[in-house]
This record gives C-alpha cells, sequence and structure tokens, in this order.
C-alpha cells in the first residue's frame, strides 16, 4: 500500500509550476506590479502552511509559461522573497521557502480549488463556483420560519443534539426521494449532513482506508478530489469527458477492487451529461457482483435537468436493497448553498456507522434551520424547483448564446443538466495558462486540470496533467455571463499557446 | 510509530466486558425477557458494524459480572445469537460474531458514549449528557430572526459558502473573546466550527499524524478522545481528578513531546475544577519552550462558574502571540447545543489550514443561523448568561442537596464551574456495574472508564480500565435530579461491588 500524499516531506519536495499556479488563485487581481502581487501571494502560502517550509519552488522559466507572465517577472518576484528573507537560493537546488514553524500535517495536498471561497474576490465574474442564488421562497421561510413552521418549540425545547439528522427533516427527504426522484427510502436510511459535500467526505473517513483504492470519473467534482486526497486514498481517475464508459468501469472495478466508486450518472460535474439507463443498469449488476466495493451515485445536480425530459431513476432505484449502492445529494444547488444540507441514502447499519462518525466529527449539523427546510421540503418543493429551472435555463442560454457569438472555435458537450459547461479550446490551448490570462480580463475560470484525478499538487514535484478544458459555470446573472464571453474572446481563445510559442 | 487501532483485524479480536457493556448502553430499558433483550441489542451491534464480523465475544462469566446479570442470562442470549446464526462457537476458541459484509473502516473503535444521542431514550432520568436548555432569548431569536438581525438580505444575497464563519459572526467572537474574557482576538484569528466538537476534531485532523502522541487529562471530555481514537492518534492520559499536576504536564511534554496537549483549565469536564493561576503560567511558559506542541484551551465551560468568584485568564490571554497556543470553545453550553456553533481563535496561519479543512470536511457551517448568533453575542449575551448561570445555580444545587442526602457516602470534589459532578462511589465499587444496576432504575449515567484514556474498546481485546468513578450530568430539571438521587440509592451505592463478590 502506498502511503497517503500528506505524509510526504517537505524538505525533499517541490512543487510544480502549474501546481504553483493553481494555489495562487486570483493573485492578480490587485492594483501594483505583478511582480510584487506574485510575491505576495506566495509569501502568504507560506505563511497558511499551504507552500510548506522547505518546499522547492518552480523554475523561473516554468512558472512564467504556466502564469503567461515574462520570465523577469518572475525572477523580480524571487528576487524579493529572497530580499524579505522568506526564501533562499543555493546553486544547483533551486529557490526554497525558508524554514518556520510548520507541523507536518500542514504538508497536505492543497488544491487551492476552493482558496476562492476563502478569500473576497475582486474579479469582476467568477465563472469558477458553481453556487446559486437563494430561491426567494428559501429567503422568505429563513426571515420568518413561524409562517412555515409549525411546532418551532418542538425544536427548541429539545436538547438540540440530533447527528443522524432531525427527525422532520429525515422524514421528509425519505418521503422526498421516494415520491419525487423515485427512490424507496425510509427515515431509517437517511441521515442529515451538512451539504453534500459532508455527505461524501463522512462515506470517505468511515468507508475508506488511507492507500486503498478509490475509482472517480475524470473530471469530476473537485471537492470529491479534495477530500479524498486527504484522507490519503489511492484515486483511480476514468475518463468521462464524453461520459462514462462501463467496459471501463468494470474493468477498473475487477483489476483494482476499490473500497469505494464515486459517480455523478445525472447531470455530471462538470460536463452535465446524463448516463443513459442501460449503462445504469450494468452499474447495478456490477455493484451486485462486488459486494466489498461501495458505488456512491451523487444526486445533487439530479433535479435540475435543462431539457424537458426527466433523467432516468437514481442506481440505488434499479436495486433498492442492494447495500453498496448508496445514494447522496444535497439541497444546495436548488435551494441555497447556505443552507448546507445534505443527506446520504444507504442501508439502516450503514447509516449507523455514518452518524457515529458524525457524532465524532460535529455531533450533528444546527437543528432550527432543519425544521424550516423540512417544512420546504413538504409544503414548497415544487415551486421552488419551478423557480430554479427557469432560473437555470436563462443563465445557460445567455452563456451558451454569448460564447458561440464571441468565441465560435470553443466547443463544448451539449450538458443535460447542471450547472455547468465544460469546454474545449480549440488549438490545443493549455487551459491553465489560459485561466491565467482571463483572470487579467477580469474573469476567473476552472482549468480542468483542478477537475482531474491526476492534477499535480504542493509536493508532487510534478508539473500536473495539462488539459485543454475550461469548466465554465453560469450561475451568475446573464448579463455578467453574457459580457464574460466577450472579455474571455480578449483574453484569447489560444492565448495559452500562444504565451508557450 | 504505532499503527492507529481502527486498522486491527476484526479476524484476530476480541472485546472485553466492560467495553461491551459501553457499546450496549441503554439496552435493558425495554420489555421483555433480560436474555432475549441482550441478544436484540448486539445483533443491532453487529448490523451496523459496531461489533465486527469475526470478534471474539467476552466469555459468559465476565460479560454476567460487568452487566451485574447472572451467568445463564448471558449463556441463554449467546445460546439466542447461535440460534439465529449471528454467532458461532467452537471449541476454545470463545463465542465470534459470524462473518457477513462489512468494510475495514467499520472495524474503529466505538466508544459507545454518543450512542445516547443516537437513539430514543426511555430511561425515567438521563444523567449521562451535559445538555441544556434552549435559553429563551435564543429561542426567541430563532423564531423571529428579523427582530435581531438588521440586514437579513445581506445574508440571504450571498452565495452561503463561507468555510471561515459568516464575517460578522467572526468579528461578534473576536470581540467576545477580547472584551469579556481577556483574550485579545481579530477577527483574522477566528473561525467559525459546527459546534466545539468539530473544533476540536479539525484541530486533530490537521495537526495530528496517526501514531502520533496526543496527551489529555484524565478524565477528559469523551467527544475528544472519540475524535482522537478515530484519528487513530496515541492518546497518553494525564491524572487530573484533583487537578493537572503541572509537574506531570511537563514531564509528559519532554518526554513524549506530544503532536498536541488538549486542556479544560476552566471548569474541567467532569470534575469542574479550575487550573490556578500560577499553574496556567507554568503551561504557557512550556509552550514557549516547545513550538512544535500545540496547546489546546478548551474554553466550552469558561462562562459556567457556580461562584460569584471570575476564573483566571484563558492560557492565551498570557501569550497571546504565541503561535502555538489555540483556544477553542461553544455556544452549546450558554446559548443551545441545537445552534452546534463553535470557534477556534489561533494564529491567522493556522486558522486558514483549519479553513482548507473546513472547506474539505463541509465548505462551511450553514450561514444564515450565524447572522442571529452575532446579533444575539453582540446585544443579548449579557442577559443570557445572568439566566443561565441562574438556571445552572438551581440545577448543582439541587442534585447536590438530593445525595447528600440520599447517599452520604458519596464524595465529589467540589465544583467551581460546569455542568457535570465527578462523584466517588464509596467501598471501592465498580462504577461500570453500578451504572447498569442504576439503568434498571430508571437513571442513566456515565461510568467513569468512559471519559478515561484507558478505556476499553471494540478490538482492544482488553477489559478496559475498571473505574470508582461517575460522572452526573446536573442538567435536568431539579425535581428529576432529585428523584433521581432517590433511585440512584436504590440502586445501591456499592450494587457495583456486590455484584462481584
Amino acid at each position: 500500500m502506498r502511503g497517503p500524499a500528506r505524509f510526504s516531506l517537505a524538505g525533499s519536495a517541490g512543487i510544480g509550476a502549474a501546481a504553483l499556479a493553481d494555489l495562487l488563485g486570483h493573485w492578480p487581481a490587485a492594483d501594483g506590479p505583478l511582480y510584487r502581487l506574485l510575491a505576495t501571494r506566495i509569501v502568504r502560502l507560506a505563511d497558511t502552511g499551504e507552500l510548506p517550509a522547505g518546499l522547492r519552488l518552480p523554475p523561473e522559466r516554468d512558472l512564467a509559461a504556466a502564469l503567461s507572465l515574462s520570465r523577469n517577472t518572475v525572477a523580480a518576484a524571487y528576487q524579493l522573497l529572497r530580499d524579505e528573507g522568506m526564501a533562499e537560493s543555493r546553486q544547483g537546488a533551486g529557490t526554497r521557502i525558508v524554514p518556520h514553524r510548520t507541523t507536518p500535517a500542514a504538508v497536505h495536498r492543497a488544491n487551492g480549488f476552493f482558496a476562492g471561497l476563502l478569500e473576497t474576490s475582486v474579479v469582476d465574474a467568477d465563472l469558477t463556483l458553481a453556487v446559486v442564488d437563494c430561491a426567494p421562497q428559501v429567503a422568505a421561510a429563513l426571515a420568518d420560519p413561524a409562517a412555515v413552521v409549525g411546532g418551532i418549540r418542538e425544536v427548541t425545547g429539545t436538547s438540540g443534539y440530533f447527528p443522524l439528522g432531525l427527525p422532520a427533516l429525515r422524514e421528509a427527504i425519505a418521503g422526498h426521494l421516494t415520491d419525487r426522484l423515485g427512490l424507496p427510502a425510509d427515515p431509517a436510511q437517511v441521515i442529515v449532513t451538512t451539504g453534500g459535500q459532508q455527505a461524501v467526505d463522512l462515506l470517505i473517513r468511515c468507508e475508506v482506508l488511507p492507500g486503498q483504492p478509490v475509482a472517480v470519473e475524470d473530471p469530476t467534482f473537485p471537492g470529491v478530489l479534495d477530500a479524498l486526497h486527504r484522507s490519503g486514498a489511492r484515486v483511480i481517475g476514468m475518463p468521462a469527458g464524453a461520459g462514462l464508459d462501463p467496459e471501463r468501469l468494470e474493468h477498473v472495478v475487477r483489476t483494482h477492487r476499490p473500497a469505494m466508486v464515486y459517480l455523478i450518472p445525472t447531470h455530471h460535474n462538470p460536463t452535465g451529461l446524463v448516463m443513459p439507463a442501460g449503462h445504469r443498469r450494468r452499474v447495478a449488476r456490477l455493484a451486485a457482483a462486488h459486494p466489498d466495493t461501495l458505488f456512491v451515485d451523487d444526486m445533487t445536480l439530479t433535479e435540475l435537468p435543462l431539457g424537458d425530459t426527466p433523467p432516468p431513476a437514481p442506481l440505488a432505484a434499479l436495486a433498492p436493497r442492494q447495500p453498496n449502492l448508496v445514494s447522496a445529494g444535497s439541497l444546495s444547488k436548488v435551494y441555497w448553498g447556505g443552507l448546507r444540507t445534505g443527506w446520504i441514502r444507504a442501508s439502516a447499519g450503514l447509516i449507523a456507522r455514518m452518524a457515529a462518525a458524525k457524532a465524532a466529527a460535529d455531533l450533528g449539523s444546527p437543528a432550527f434551520p432543519q425544521a424550516v427546510i423540512a417544512a420546504l421540503l413538504n409544503d414548497q418543493h415544487d415551486g421552488i424547483l419551478k423557480w430554479r429551472r427557469e432560473w437555470l435555463r436563462a443563465r445557460h442560454d445567455a452563456l451558451t448564446g454569448a460564447l458561440r457569438a464571441a468565441l465560435p472555435e470553443w466547443t463544448w458537450p451539449e450538458p443535460d443538466g447542471g450547472l455547468t459547461l465544460w469546454v474545449r479550446l480549440p488549438g490545443a490551448g493549455d487551459s491553465g495558462a489560459f485561466a491565467q490570462a482571463a483572470l487579467r480580463h477580469g474573469v476567473a475560470v476552472v482549468p480542468g486540470r483542478l477537475l482531474s484525478v491526476s492534477s499535480g499538487g504542493a509536493g508532487s514535484g510534478g508539473a500536473g496533467q495539462r488539459s485543454e478544458h475550461l469548466r465554465l459555470a453560469f450561475t451568475q446573472a446573464p448579463d455578467v455571463l453574457a459580457r464574460s464571453a466577450l472579455a474571455l474572446a480578449q483574453a484569447g481563445p489560444g492565448a495559452g499557446s500562444r504565451a508557450r510559442g
């Protein structure tokens, strides 16, 4: 078994140019000379432990290429770091972050994807995060809970500790799955989590040991990659840019016998594609044949079709009693991300293990909002969903229309649903370099590498996988999306490849 | 480095009688013959993976002693398990749980302490969990947030994702620490967590590697033991039943160089004692001399003194810029546990690492309640605190008065604050057996072993440490506490030792 990546020693490791570019995030979006902004950002990453002491920075030439900057700018930034005692260069050993107090655990892989959540964005348009406005029905219920919740005192009259979730919400979720999504569920088969991210993280913490293989689609939701890399799992990517080939999945399961297979069969993130019904039946048969592999169906985007055709039933609906077929989901994309309300639907035994793990992690999510959300799920779901789908289609149409006009060479698989486009740059463009150029035109986008299993991170020493793809979220207002397409065209569809020439 | 306990193989392990008694929890609190109730409960634990496949059950004689039952009852329960195909016995190999589908990760230590949160309690009085009623000001604000929060739309108008916490709440917590608790804090030094449990769990996940030593007071808060055992840390207990000896702490830090030292210096859980000011200065000096050890001051109970003397300042107040002196806390015991609002105060660099870990764990706690809590902290804290202290003193006085009358031989250190008594049974009584007897009289109490580092768990094979101590929470209504003391007297102060004779 391979040791988890986060245990690697800082002193012997370097970081690739592409990985450092990811960590840098939105660094040029401030006033001042570029070399100073770059140095300041590197200092901050060193201060927070994301660039651990002793780490070797990439060669100036490589970082300049990854950031579409001149080599002189990078050289000046490194010189400033040395002047301020944050870095040192030795003959033949490159430039290293100077040791300061840090802990071994800080030397984990930091993929930088969620760094955007951690700081105030100063870009004009952030197309990196697929986050939605709060639905008006949800905002109204939060502001006046007494209008939607019958027995408020029945909640505040309890201890407030519900590791499994408030009983009323477990019941509402079970009913929602059974009645609306075609997935039979009993409340005993449901645990409430702090968003879909915690659903995935708890499943990994409980069911995957460090070094065990876990198979995911490549590209996939970056949150699951972050949780997997922190857990020390060995992640196996299965190409899915045009949909997952079930032959490939069967081969990976037979060959690697993974502890977990994580799939987004309905409105896949980032492609928006739907796994056909026939493929789903093959996955269910595979689960029956491999009881020691947990198959996770992430249903977070299931209720967001862009057309009028309802998607096929979730995987677990094909074998509701198969204990290794697990469903997870969230209300973050239909209601509001600020609710942080997710769920797992599994066998009662697995749910009990999750609840013990959740008790150790946080003793349960906040109790009161769960009563509000249960009421919304029971009484207002159809109205919220109708509102959200109109909201979503307007945005999808605005972005795709503007892109077709401004960047006719860009292509993407037509999404069946979800919140994102998976765009391919023309002419073998490097999406990492393009994302840097786009930032300087005020638009933040996600280079495909960050959604890919083989992305290089701190300590990996590699340059990371080069990707021709971008993920664009169409969750900003339609006029912002239209403006962003023009700005992206100014950044140049082949900017990445040009800067490297 | 020793491997973490949860990786031990189920097939080779047994569970001690005391550890199984812990896992069984409230099993006799239902109708029916005891042997059937016992077998049913064991089946359920096997089904949920808490008793993993292949695990050897304790000898009938040992389990009978731990549960204060006749050996015939245990023998009948084991026979029922065999009859139903859940267990098998082989000559000389004891009785084992029959293998069924489980995962390696399920073979973790399950200490059973929080099992009480996971099922509806049917006991008359539960004195196990130190959970408080919701303060009326808090209940009112939750029911009508518009009355306390000025800009509700400023919250629901955001993406809702705040891995560091809502800015308004980070600011309110920093002000609260600075102005009321004597601990200078900037909002950049604060992260909001889902209760104090997540504060502790995130610190462990980020700063402790599997196999690294962590030192805690013994007894201590069981939630930290649960999180530590799941992390694979090597836990070192320091006797603290009558207060922690600073010599002992210094010796442990010098000898073991732990990654973390977790302390509850103010109104220690379970003893309620306060670490004197002179000892605190020694801890601060120790932290300065050992920069690679993180010293965590859990301040969750700080604002709950039983007398009128304010406690000494928190540890970090003695050296506010010492980066390895970290404070954590929660509003769960002053406001309401259902808020699930905790915090960490640390250097800005460590806070940034925690935020990255929290993003991977759950992308942030629910956003909306944080605005309500910020308003309460800013505007209503003093009123809530006054109400809570009166609430608490009435309960402390009710329990201690009733215990002195009904059980004059019981002794406990007079608590300076907090929510619990650390009671010593007379005549070398076994608190594990006594807790079982008490359950049959309708009162649930915590045997001291569950708050102790050396408690045996599934897979440990040992019988667990015998303890003469009980933890009694005085958070139920005063009349319930008075009734409970009478029921405990009926269970017999020396019931444990009698059953063993």
